[in-house]
């Protein structure tokens, strides 16, 4: 069996170190790649081929990690090549997901919940072939959602779009609170709910959205662009709210 | 020490029931009651007097636990009556809660979080003299806010507005996720995050607001018109949502 990267940063080093099986051979090119990719590449010690052509012809599970913005490239020149699965595990949109699926045979889309680097990293798929990668789950959870390339896609943005929606409230609640100087009365009072680190959880996703309300707020169009026929009032007032900051 | 009760229903019902002391003798009054509060009080056996004018003028501690609608009334026909705490347990907005403040000299606002016949309901108390309740703390948690009368209800409000905006959210996420077939996956990769009971507590927040859609929404109008300066958004597009059913 032999998985082949195309790009290689933390998911792919780390995927490679997770699955540690005498039966697993894997493959890599640094053609046209960074330094930082190729000390990476070096420090793995996995083979590393002339061109990305032969890795997607070689591989028989062709895994792109490189970046959203490069997705769809990177399928559009290798995917014809791919004889096996196409593995796509860049945070990439519903849309591009489909583009994709139209420039490769067999394209399973993927996602890695939690930190890749964690004890616990899940990674979800969905596409036809989806099920024949099922063997992984001896070295990381592996769920499969659907046959439906796509629905990962899917899942993260709703995924996405229910945390960012949820900060928006958070920071409304907390705004709130401080202008009657109740802050931690409130998140006392709403832990006797939503449980004992619901103080923690929260003042971390009001940091985090408010160190970056500008690109928060671009993830939010990007969901209501993907699934809005309307109907969105809340994911769209969250919107609305992190453009005021 | 005398605690009077001006009704008696569940929670004083209760009350007199956690409140196990030897120290502490329990007062009310059938004078206008109904059959049921009537029968309640035969089954506790506590002492009854002709009037509620003599049960306020008797007790250390008054407590009204009646409605919402009939708070402010019965603070104003016995307020002036009561010569020691007055202790406000209906669950009435602010700005009742100021208007009962008028009328009664030792107001302290306070609310019990968790049911009332459950193991641990917790009692909130603000006002100027609500760390003299904190004896109750040996029959229930007691938690003093302030000594602001009012706070409670603010604090109450903003727990009320966090969970209604957070259904209204979750009935969205819903809908979004049915479109595309994928409720369980929602529930299921939003669990890793929001812990295991995540799929249980929301679809039953979205059973029970859809079950009553119209008075969740006059929750959340009382919420809106408390706390508004204009700068509510999330609140207020949880209200449209509410007003879509």
């Amino acid at each position: 069996m032999i998985i082949g990267f195309i790009g290689f940063g933390k998911v792919s080093r780390n995927l490679a170190e997770l699955i540690d099986s005498e039966d697993v051979e894997f493959i890599t090119s640094i053609e046209g790649r960074s330094d930082s990719t190729i000390e990476n590449i070096d420090e793995s010690k996995i083979e590393v081929l002339p061109t990305f052509k032969e890795v997607a012809a070689k591989s028989d599970i062709l895994i792109s990690a490189t970046s959203p913005k490069a997705a769809a490239d990177v399928a559009k020149a290798y995917g014809k090549f791919a004889s096996g699965i196409y593995l796509d595990l860049n945070n990439i949109s519903l849309e591009t997901t489909l583009e994709i699926d139209k420039h490769v045979e067999n394209l399973v889309d993927g996602a890695i919940i939690g930190k890749i680097d964690s004890d616990n990293p899940t990674l979800y798929i969905s596409g036809k072939t989806a099920s024949k990668l099922l063997f992984l789950d001896e070295f990381l959870d592996v769920k499969v959602i659907s046959e439906k390339a796509g629905d990962v896609a899917v899942l993260k943005l709703l995924r996405s779009s229910y945390t960012k929606t949820l900060t928006a409230l958070l920071i409304e609640s907390f705004e709130i609170a401080q202008k009657h100087d109740l802050e931690n009365e409130f998140f006392e009072i709403v832990s006797l709910t939503e449980g004992d680190d619901f103080k923690e959880k929260s003042l971390s996703r009001i940091t985090n959205t408010l160190k970056n309300p500008k690109r928060k707020a671009e993830e939010l169009e990007e969901i209501i662009s993907c699934f809005d026929d309307g109907e969105l009032i809340m994911v769209k007032s969250a919107l609305e709210k992190l453009n005021q900051y």
